[in-house]
């Protein structure tokens, strides 16, 4: 398991980086609804973004400030995702941005804006303007809880992280804040997760290490099979940690990408074992397969099965339903060659269920983690899938989220 | 809708065709288990079959027969799906065709067979050859009720129909019964759908007819996205009617195909409606595809959409969900074209959100049927997808099903 040691740090334990987290009155509930991101030095930024062609508004902005390839801050809302809201919802995305701006005297089009919550509703800028001045005032290096409570929905706890590592004799620092919950089944990337970091890098480095970190972490990642309108993974590296600079992929590049990996895979399944609704969390091992794509569609036709789930969630071993899916994933098998098993006990093998004892089943399947193995014997390719069971609770938050 | 008037004859009502479903002990209930149907005069046979790899015995003994081009009977059980049971599952499968066989002084190989239930379960066979012994001594005209009764599991109520048309002034019948409810989404073929007719039909053009009509009705219907191990739907033609056999594609052909096409639309729809734990039918009509493949692709996103499912079991007009699985579901689509309309009230339009009249929406989300409209302006292509809302008797039933 990660370190938890400067979990409370999160995104300002990099040097050079402050945060907040505001009530702007944008949650019904009256919580923490602005998050404030801010590095002294203007940083280089690296960002991936949901596939889904219906993007929210702030997703468009902040795919151009990542392709000017620099970032002053993060200023995120949740309550509302500004999605489906038209060219008013683009205007409203971009004086969020402006007024981070001006408040913190840096340049609009480098403020990354970010917004989760309910679809079609537009901002109350008046609320929206009030909370960023406020969040701008509140900036410190002990704000990351509160930036990380600020874009929370229906997630039950913020996802945060911070690490370091040492390059040339440096340290280098990484923290991170991360939401979930509903609407999980990333493509490119999923949920808002926003990485500080103060190494020093090239911009098309960074941008290069977290589009194949994410294929590896947040890409193998679902609670529902739904991929959402605002999901985006955004990096901040502002240098200051005084390393010299990164610029080819040598020995400093590949201990940064090993960090920043071990970050967003231990993201992706926190973002799993918290799925709304959630009582497991499990982790779905292909082995066997012809190739990665192969072994990912293997696991995600098994992950997204919701009647897998739902037997997790009563803790039944029905095994049957795991095969079942592996039948009609889209993968070429033969059934008679796969092994399935749970916790490390094999049930099906041979074409047929393999007999295990009842009470070793039960400890199994009564553990809060669960581990699926599925053995192809088609190749030699591996994949691993986070994901959650589905419970009563999660029909019960999505029967009426809107209401 | 589809007349009810001769729905308990259901596959006895063509002539020549008897049925029956008895208690064989096989279902933990000790429910009626165990179904029966017998052609006096052999049929021909046309089938359609799952498409998942890892397919039930009783799937691949009955293509077999279907091979042959002729059929007897089928004798078919729920509470044991016959499925990953292996050689021994075969040999199971084909004994149950041979025990009907004997008693009804037929072939083995014109016996179609069929499992449903728990997979990776061996049958009892000393159970079910009483069963079957039993059944046919039951055999008669009032016989299909039971049989229908015979092959549900956790279907609230088993769906049959019955109708008859003129050819050549021949009253021609047909009859059948069906089961859905969980792991339903067809490909293919799905769920258990035994239809019986009294025409005189080629058996190849009964089987391209089976084969065209099953891609526009059973396989528009998804309950819970999982395609089973066991589904079949199976056509017998015994010709009895007496109508001047059907060697072409002529008038008569047209008029039997449209009934036989009629009477799988409406066994697709009441499958969709009595969804393990649905509250609410739903219809999604998707306009204005560039093709019918990318209409069904789009339709069958939203109707899968866990979310989108359990907002319409909450009441609650989230149509975000809808137009975010539209974006998600891999055809290529301008949010800004894209119309959403929830029981004919626009919702969603110009890329925004349309006001509405809430006491009107709120009429039509509670009714139990709901109809959901789709245009793309794409192209000129529609599809319509059954579904069914995702409830907590849905979790419930699922979550301890084996155990």
């Amino acid at each position: 398991m990660f370190s938890e040691k400067h979990k409370a740090a999160g995104v300002a334990y990099p040097q050079g980086f402050k945060a907040a987290g505001v009530r702007a009155g944008i949650k019904k509930s009256g919580n923490l609804d602005v998050a404030l991101i801010y590095t002294e030095k203007v940083a280089v930024v690296a960002g991936v973004f949901t596939q889904n062609q219906v993007a929210a508004a702030p997703v468009h902005v902040s795919k151009v400030v990542v392709g000017t390839g620099l970032a002053h801050a993060v200023v995120a809302n949740a309550g509302c995702a500004n999605a489906c809201t038209g060219e008013q919802g683009l205007h409203d995305a971009e004086k969020m941005a402006e007024i981070a701006a001006q408040e913190l005297n840096c340049r609009a089009d480098d403020v990354i804006v970010a917004s989760t919550g309910v679809i079609g509703v537009n901002l109350d800028m008046a609320k929206m303007e009030a909370g960023i001045k406020n969040a701008v005032k509140e900036l410190s290096k002990d704000g990351s809880v509160n930036a990380g409570n600020a874009i929370i929905t229906t997630d039950t706890y913020s996802k945060a992280c911070a690490t370091e590592l040492e390059i040339g004799g440096k340290e280098v620092r990484l923290g991170a804040i991360a939401k979930g919950s509903g609407m999980i089944m990333p493509n490119m990337a999923t949920m808002l997760c926003f990485i500080t970091t103060d190494v020093d890098i090239d911009q098309k480095l960074l941008q290069e290490a977290l589009s194949e970190i994410t294929e590896i972490s947040f890409n193998m990642l679902t609670v529902d099979g739904d991929t959402s309108t605002n999901d985006m993974v955004v990096v901040l590296a502002n240098g200051a940690a005084g390393n010299v600079k990164i610029t080819e992929k040598n020995a400093d590049y590949v201990k940064f990408y090993a960090a920043l990996k071990e970050m967003c895979i231990e993201l992706a399944k926190r973002i799993a074992a918290d799925g709304e609704g959630a009582t497991k969390f499990i982790t779905i091992n292909v082995h066997g397969a012809k190739n990665f794509a192969d072994a990912k569609k293997v696991g995600m036709a098994v992950a997204n099965s919701l009647l897998v789930k739902t037997s997790l969630f009563g803790e039944d071993s029905n095994w049957g339903r795991v095969i079942c899916a592996v039948g009609y994933s889209g993968v070429k098998i033969n059934p008679d060659k796969v092994t399935i098993k749970y916790g490390g006990i094999p049930v099906y093998a041979n074409g047929i269920g393999v007999k295990f004892n009842a009470e070793d089943m039960k400890k199994i399947l009564s553990a809060k983690d669960i581990i699926i193995d599925i053995e192809l014997e088609n190749g030699a390719a591996n994949a691993t899938i986070w994901t959650c069971d589905t419970s009563f609770l999660y029909i019960k938050i999505n029967a009426d989220y809107t209401t």
